[in-house]
């Protein structure tokens, strides 16, 4: 058995990850690649020379109506806000079922696209019908949705270290929680700029977009907090990939170490790419890196009364490509880690 | 005229900023260095390339005795916490001045000493005469102290942002301030460790003593503030230099960006290597790489009653050598920022 | 069905690498890993942490006797030279069969281990019966080998790029072979040193035992070459894996571009691993990280009667772990890149 | 004493280089800044951070009446090749002297322009008139220049390591030189580009432009060899800055390394600058970053008829803006090294 997949906006970074998670997939046949830039016909191995004998597809253009001819059940949408945004309507149309990589499709207001995504949002309708692609959060809808917004990086790895403890009530309502997020660069796109030119990365680190950063409000979205008490700073990482997250909480009580295990424990049971890192253990970058692994670990101060979380993955898998593949396992009835296991990544 | 001056524990990374910084400073001449490391008579240039041509010197052992007799009038120390610990009252006995960089000096109570850097203080007496050597804030006392305590690079980029706010009564008294500060590498010396090995740390970023690193109770004493309500959580960058800390603080009153820039304006107006940025700017390290500045920024979340503020530095210059340098010039009555200036260093 | 094998020398960075791939291998199993240095059991993910939730192993003393008692058949040595030369012998010994990936059965004169290695070899016989395990040369005694000496990652990348010129008579006989090879540092190990701190490699780039690196006899011995016409200089780049070697040939005729293709054509034909780059392509390190492939081209002088060829791969992988797992499938009679195919590893 | 000078092209790598450079020279005056790009009036320190504080000259256009009726007696080209040639001739034609970093006037003949630039030279008396600013070699001449080419960054390591033994008549005539040169990215310029984007260049080296680079013409026609017998391959190292070149050579007879040793020393003696790396000593580029040092070693193969040379400099530094530097010192009288001596810089 395969199932026939198209992927759109392959010349990227996450493009690049997901070529390469489709390439091993068992079920997975990335039958037409696209770039959303008309560059011309480009094989896809002279964009991505990683994928040499491996991938001789060549970039078409992006046309839904002939990629549903050739038979692909879901595309993959690797394209940046305003194109999903403009493609992901017309794939549907044509009953091919979508992945969006974007943040197009994640906000379920449309009036928050102004604000935080400067367009207005033209398809307000499928925002109430996407679904938050979080595996550990909203399988099932994802199972039958027909159009999954692929959280973002940033917010992947923010959801996946609060939410478990908002849900039990063991932060304080209405408290301040700080979050301090450091990125590697293939975060921000491959799309030649100054600012991430290697001299300018290199040696270098520096905080971005402090507070008004656009993964805050989906973030504030899935974990139901107030957009003033959650104060997001995100930092670029001299690095390529991977995330890295500090969050500084206030519990609603005071609470020790082994209670926050065991509500981790409790939530992600049957998710063994969620690793809680007990004994003293501190994620890092490394540890995470080419897997769709999210790390999780965790302290007290000294009267347990405020805590820090410590979140790690790869931007490129758990917080795009790799998340991407496990929600389509979900929409086509598949175990949902196929291709992404822990054998298969690290 | 000149001043002789003395290097003990050269072969760091602080000792080689410090040798380069007082060979084209116009007045110190640095007439001894010394290895506290027994590895055999060096030259300074065989342990540092880069000093070839510049600086024949041949280490000697650190003794206090032979040094006081070449009229060397202040002696650097950079060496570990233990050996200034040892040699400090030697050097001082024999009336040579003293710039201590490690932090063996810097806490004003002996107790500390056991459970923060695991050894007693065998010389209490010092530490209530040594000065704390932050020159914007303590420049008299320096200036007539036999015991100067160069203080942490951590403790630097942290105090600078914060002092002024906590003065002039801006921060809310017994607020949690969550300090999440980034190093580079040079900030843990130079001994042969697995952990900072190349293969460790380059693509890699992680967090290390949170909560409970040594500088938080230098940071606490200088600010006045309790540890338990200061949450400090230090990470380790893959770069060599540098230090960027993000500190997220609440207000004792609604404050409005222009509040904040006067008051840092009014203590830094004499300090032109505190760079405040303005008009949306923010600190990075390149900018701080190689400078004896401190560059601080500042951002209020939307109801300005919290805060997130910045603050960049060299952990070698600003952090360490450099700072070390403004003391040497304040004990011996010269300009402070003689041979550190901004046209000097970048 | 499936094959146990063992990894002696799990705690350094091939090690880690051999484990990935065994773990995703579909026939080898892992059933026992052993440590050469006695730092008591420790469980392989402590080691590497990036093997958390995918490896629970414990670190064996590395007992020849008890592993064959195991059912292993096969057991890849990750150790220092001295270190499988001691052990290789006691493997063997019982039964089982060997995958040396240090340098100590690689040279076939037992004379040359004083010189290169700083040792007396004490098992010349083992010299004769070892196998240069590098499968595009040696498949067919490979297979029937007891005891396969894995190559050095130097020397894979050489004399896949030289060896089907100077078969087919394509060199001119006696001519230099300058060869400018360049390195990312894990091909040093995991030992702390000084030179290897993530501070000394960082903005670093340095020559190192040039003319006289042990890798020269191992390739000379290969490409049947004088060893004094073959210059070897070895640099260290500061990136953690991979390797980049650009060599600078004399032809016995003047030559073009296509009749090298042709040739490289001719003797790669089998192997889609080794990637031929036609059509103005460049290797660089990024395209093979990760991969089991090995990257070729070739340059030529306006006469056409010099040349420059470059070959590029991962010191890790094609150069240590992945041409190990090739050599365990030779052995065992599987299909010689099962487990390392390009859709497996990009 | 001062002397005015312009820095046209301010806000690439070099300029800022310079830029940092003229500040703490103790004659020259930056009176005039000016950008290629007319990106609107902006102050240099928001261009380049790191010199907030210490320079707020906003960006001029680039119009020679104007600068010459400033007083500015001597500028500084930091501009690509089209706009130096196109420049050049017009500050002359006002009396300003031109130290010019790019290409547009290294080559003798306006024929070699079409092949190597890319565009056909407008200026051939001016070919004729300009001194290459090799101070080493051509200290004369530089002084009485009205324009200075100064060498590309990559052709000053070349020919400092390789001139003195041409000269001595240490070189096989006619044998072939290989040239394997790497390069930190700053080299490259600071117009974005995806192939010098972080992502691209960090965990990654690769050769590019092998054998056509246009440094090749400037060398062999300074150095005296045929371009057919001189094969130079540039890498693109994953620093930001610094220059390896790695030189494979033929002696005209058996040589001793005491004997090259020998002939360095005549012909720098009075050179402080090119360090002369004895005793088994290799360069590397953290000891020569940020100084205008230029270290040279070399090794020979056992019969001593052939020989490595290795060369490691700064290219913004030895290789632009302090080689600028050292030209406009001897243009206007003044000590060769003044501003950039061994002191100054490391």
């Amino acid at each position: 058995m395969s199932i026939r997949v198209g992927v759109v906006g392959v010349s990227g970074y996450s493009g690049l990850e997901l070529m390469k998670l489709l390439l091993r997939h068992p079920v997975a046949e990335c039958a037409v690649v696209a770039a959303s830039e008309s560059t011309g016909p480009k094989v896809v191995s002279d964009i991505h020379p990683q994928l040499r004998g491996s991938c001789d597809l060549v970039c078409q253009p992006p046309d839904p109506k002939v990629i549903a001819e050739m038979g692909v059940e879901t595309v993959f949408l690797c394209t940046p806000n305003e194109v999903s945004h403009e493609l992901a309507p017309r794939f549907l149309g044509y009953g091919t079922r979508v992945v969006d990589l974007s943040g197009a499709f994640r906000l379920r207001t449309e009036a928050s696209y102004g604000p935080w995504y400067g367009f207005e949002h033209s398809a307000p309708e499928l925002l109430r019908q996407s679904v938050y692609g979080l595996p550990e959060c909203h399988a099932r809808e994802i199972a039958t949705a027909r159009l999954v917004a692929n959280p973002g990086c940033y917010a992947t790895s923010v959801i996946l270290a609060l939410l478990p403890l908002i849900r039990a009530g063991m932060l304080e309502p209405g408290s301040d929680i700080c979050c301090d997020a450091k990125s590697g660069v293939t975060g921000a796109g491959r799309k030649p700029r100054l600012d991430l030119m290697f001299g300018e990365v290199s040696d270098n680190f520096r905080p971005y977009s402090p507070i008004v950063h656009r993964h805050a409000p989906e973030i504030c979205q899935e974990i139901g907090w107030e957009l003033e008490d959650f104060t997001f700073v995100p930092h670029l990482l001299p690095i390529s990939r991977g995330i890295l997250t500090t969050l500084y909480v206030r519990f609603s009580r005071p609470l020790t170490i082994d209670e926050i295990h065991a509500e981790f424990q409790r939530c992600y049971r049957d998710y063994p790419l969620i690793r809680l890192l007990g004994g003293g253990r501190l994620p890092d970058i490394q540890a995470v890196a080419q897997t769709n692994c999210c790390d999780l670990a965790w302290r007290l101060t000294a009267r347990g009364r405020r805590g820090v979380l410590f979140s790690a993955l790869d931007n490129l898998v758990k917080g795009a490509a790799g998340q991407a593949v496990q929600n389509f396992n979900l929409m086509h009835g598949l175990a949902r880690d196929l291709g992404v296991t822990l054998e298969n990544h690290c």
